[in-house]
């Protein structure tokens, strides 16, 4: 049995083996890829993101509870951008996580960055297709922190849970504002605590104001993820907002925008992968950049050289 | 006078437009930006870095009195990935910072990411070229957060200061790790805050256990920022790294892997606006999304098919 029929059987020490190598060697993941891809499509990705400290795990765990109570298989991701070394945090929500490992029906893995702090994104979409292959109905993202990175992952999700909580300061305040172009629906966790309220109120009046997309305003949910509280509703305003996009093939052409973008990037890489194997005989690259250095090109230059000696006349066609 | 010209003059809103420029219509910028590229490389950049709520622009206004007291010139970049909408944060901090804002030694910008969230690390670059050709001596960029984009702005630096501040809690232990790499230098400010002692305490033992690169320890400052207190050390240390850098040749193989760097990505999106163009014309990239999204071709088929017509056999060289 091939590592790839292995995966669409759901073995899960296959599952686990091609993702070491998708992290450690994507090369050699590659055909391995190849031959799933026409198995992925069938399951709903779920983005989950929030300041340190939301309880995102916490809901992610209550979250997969509820879908399998429901008769759904769950894949969890945990990626932590953050961290080049294994992720405290992520390594304590995965022990809360524990009765869930035990689930056949849930596979969970955490991801961070190992020392190179890129191909990560790349590297979450490729598992998200794993675990797919494998047969997860759902299959939850969860990162850590709101930046760049967090944002290029959560553009995989078919919709994307957005965690605040009451009482992070002010601060928050600015966090929330870049988080509103991505959430599909709104999560205030924690909403046992004092503000919670207020920060429900702050969301909607934001919502309000915000006229971006007028077909679909996030809901605002309500949870206390350590009691379970508010979970339910939480789940069907997934199912809703999936439902939403099914019904105006809104889902196809998120998803094809994710094909096109990871398409450029494969062929980015590749362009460059070769560019460099070119530009590297004889030293070539180190004098041009050593002219850059010296001033006496400027990168511009450089790189029109660069394209022009690869694409002949610097323009696309063979 | 060409806009290039009055920059080089030093002339403010020379600066400002071109700045203004790159980051709406980056194109237009780059004739300019290619006459200016031989007067650069004489400034010094401090990377800034740190949690929203660390006082990073309090104390880049106190570096930069000091700098000024020196007789140095200092341009001053604050970027904010985080929010697509006029950061509240970094309005508030730029009030702080008014005094330094009537001073014609010193040049303010705050940059955010006005609705794109790709870019503003390239936009970012730019300005400092921009600053750096103006004649300021000093160009400090501050970023909001600890994200890979804050990494990739901070790459640009020479050196990289990383602020820390006592009490918030114990989520910022995972946020730390991560930054230990980029870290030149560590500030933990509002030392006058209860365990500020534990926070450095904390760092220096995360500094002795990190066995990365032997030849430089961060050195850990200590100061309180709104009242100037351990900013004269600070101004010192960064002198003392530079002084290090230009010691081991370090300096310039910094400066030279962002060249490389810089040179890869302008090749990139020059060959990918090709490569668009090309298969753009007649609909056939979407015909190939199509088959990607029908599952009858895999996205890596899919990026060699691309990558094929564009280079002929694909292999690099003409």
């Amino acid at each position: 049995m091939t590592l790839a029929e292995g995966i669409l059987a759901g073995d899960q020490r296959a599952i686990a083996r091609l993702i070491t190598i998708v992290e450690n060697r994507p090369r050699e993941a590659i055909p391995a890829l190849q031959a799933l891809y026409p198995h992925t499509g069938k399951a709903l990705v779920v983005g989950i993101t929030g300041p340190p400290g939301s309880g995102k795990s916490t809901l992610v765990g209550r979250l997969t509870k509820r879908l399998r109570q429901l008769g759904k298989t769950v894949g969890i991701i945990a990626v932590d951008p953050t961290s080049p070394f294994t992720g405290g945090a992520i390594l304590g929500d995965r022990i809360r996580m524990q009765d869930l490992a035990t689930d056949p029906g849930v596979y969970i893995r955490s991801m961070g960055t190992r020392g190179s702090l890129g191909g990560l994104a790349k590297a979450t979409h490729n598992v998200i297709k794993i675990l797919d292959a494998a047969g997860k109905d759902y299959i939850f993202v969860e990162t850590v922190g709101v930046g760049q990175s967090e944002v290029d992952i959560v553009k995989t999700a078919d919709t994307t849970l957005v965690v605040l909580v009451p009482g992070l300061g002010d601060d928050i305040q600015t966090i929330k504002a870049g988080i509103l172009e991505i959430a599909d629906i709104f999560v205030v966790n924690k909403a046992d605590r004092q503000d919670a309220g207020r920060v429900v109120a702050e969301l909607e009046m934001m919502l309000d104001l915000s006229s971006k997309e007028v077909e679909w305003r996030p809901p605002v949910y309500s949870t206390v993820a350590t009691s379970g509280k508010g979970i339910d509703a939480v789940v069907e305003g997934i199912e809703q907002h999936i439902h939403y996009l099914c019904q105006n093939s809104k889902l196809e052409a998120r998803r094809r925008e994710r094909y096109r973008a990871e398409i450029m990037n494969i062929v980015k890489e590749g362009i460059i992968t070769q560019l460099l194997d070119f530009w590297s005989v004889g030293g070539k690259l180190e004098t041009l950049l050593a002219e850059v250095a010296a001033r006496e090109k400027d990168p511009y230059a450089a790189a029109w050289e660069i394209m022009q000696t690869f694409t002949g006349n610097g323009k696309g066609g063979s």
